[in-house]
């Protein structure tokens, strides 16, 4: 492992270790009629964190935070995580997905019944934009109004729920491959993406710098999707954490039924490669977690 | 009919066709795979706009707002009302009230699917935030926080959610006037108070006639409920737009059950004239419509 690896690995497991503090305080146990549980169980013990990680790596990417800047980028990137959460809680539920394992455990509907998972994944969309706007702490309020804008805007009908929605219409469909973009751009491309704009924002980094992270964070969100559909198809539910094979089985179109199974690998690759030259191009001071998260997203086996 | 009466008719009529125009134009249309469909069915035609109502009246309450002060108090009103319809949309799901009918029309799940109405729900949430931080409306950044602040509070784990999952857990159990009162507190009050205090926030309200207001909302958010209660028992489906009974159906606690139809009317009105009192006292220029709010609430009969 190069010099390099080490320290990422060592920043990486520094920041989960605040990121899991933070969520842990902040999704309290003591909600009304045990709301709290649902709610942990969906978020603790659990998940990559990528989008926290996205977002402190590009909060820390033009150098050193202030303290009220360093929260802020704290409360986006958990904030941003109960957003992904929270639509994992309903996109599992019958209606839905009807999957019963997620992250190698039953899913909250499983758990607690599909009325409690229900509640449990509304009363997180609200926790996160309630993190974005505490009274008291000294991030100033712009940054605070522009944080829950770019939240909403990616969570919402033209992010993150319309491409649940595109989804839902395109079962046993077969899409184009810009259709197939199009989905995947809103479903998940939008959160992450505006996991890296919001990290963005508590830096304060704007122009030419802001605009190549924006290339990064769209090539990193299609990028995740293509080898989603890649380890659907190759990996089993054990190292997965979560039904293997489903899309194939729900007849969801995916970029290997698609392009095939070496092409889409292939077309992940281009995709980490804009992304790193979007970095390289930045004249970001400290651009190298950015850049090693994107290798992750690429090379992970689950 | 007096003459303040017409005024306030007037007042409502003005101010309902200015709400509805705003979220006919903020729900658009042309979402992604029709999503626009079952989020504009479930707010749009529909709902007496009492939170909206509520936000524009508080927000008036002082004297005449500036433009962007309007606007924002315009937005407020909305994005309260969205998180109202949205919890209406969940709550009527199967797994939940399964109710089939909702202001005289099949509920969105009825009309829509499941999997709709869930996303639908979900996307109303992440609007209402987007509306209360429009980018380039000279609305002060500290106003666009807090406005969230107060919706994110209202609406989450310990305001709306919270108090849905208490009413989830009290089906078949009987409960003390304390702890429905606590429950109703969240599930309907949270979001009325909120809408009073947001108003407030609007106008810049502060101090004595800040809390003269808040005590306006606790006071109106419980009346409120003991009506609907008292509405459930004496009014049959078709006056009140959706299915009549349904608590005495489900086996659900109210003040009706509690305390008897003539007890609940009576504390309704004592409610009331505690509402009236806190504005009488509260020192605003304009709290007449505030007052003939409260009113319509406890005279109304549906």
């Amino acid at each position: 492992m190069t010099a390099a690896h080490e320290n990422f690995a060592q920043w990486c497991s520094d920041e989960l270790a605040r990121v899991e503090a933070a969520l842990n305080q902040w999704i309290v146990a003591d909600a009304p009629a045990n709301l709290g549980e649902p709610m942990r169980y969906a978020v603790l013990d659990g998940g990559k964190r990528l989008r926290p990680l996205l977002v402190l790596a590009a909060a820390q990417s033009a150098g050193p935070l202030g303290v009220p800047q360093a929260e802020a980028a704290l409360r986006a990137g958990c904030a941003v995580e109960l957003i992904h959460a929270y639509s994992l809680v309903h996109d599992d539920m019958p209606c839905m997905d009807n999957d019963v394992l997620r992250r190698g455990k039953p899913t909250v509907h499983v758990q607690f019944g599909e009325a409690q998972a229900l509640l449990a994944g509304d009363a997180l969309q609200a926790l996160a934009f309630e993190l974005l706007v505490p009274e008291g702490r000294d991030i100033p309020d712009v940054m605070q109004a522009r944080l829950c804008r770019q939240l909403a805007l990616a969570a919402g009908y033209n992010g993150m729920a319309g491409g649940q929605a595109i989804d839902l219409a395109s079962v046993g469909k077969s899409l184009t491959q810009p259709q197939l973009q199009q989905m995947h751009k809103l479903k998940t491309g939008a959160l992450l993406q505006s996991s890296v704009e919001m990290g963005a924002t508590c830096a304060g980094i704007t122009g030419a710098a802001l605009a190549a992270l924006r290339q990064y964070g769209a090539a990193l969100g299609l990028a995740f999707q293509v080898i989603d559909d890649v380890l659907d198809v190759v990996a089993d539910s054990a190292t997965l954490g979560k039904t293997a094979g489903k899309d194939a089985d729900n007849d969801k179109p995916t970029y290997v039924s698609l392009m095939g199974l070496d092409a889409a690998r292939a077309y992940a690759n281009d995709l980490l490669a804009e992304a790193q030259l979007a970095l390289a191009g930045s004249g970001l001071a400290q651009p190298r977690a950015l850049a090693a998260l994107a290798d992750m997203v690429v090379r992970r086996s689950h």
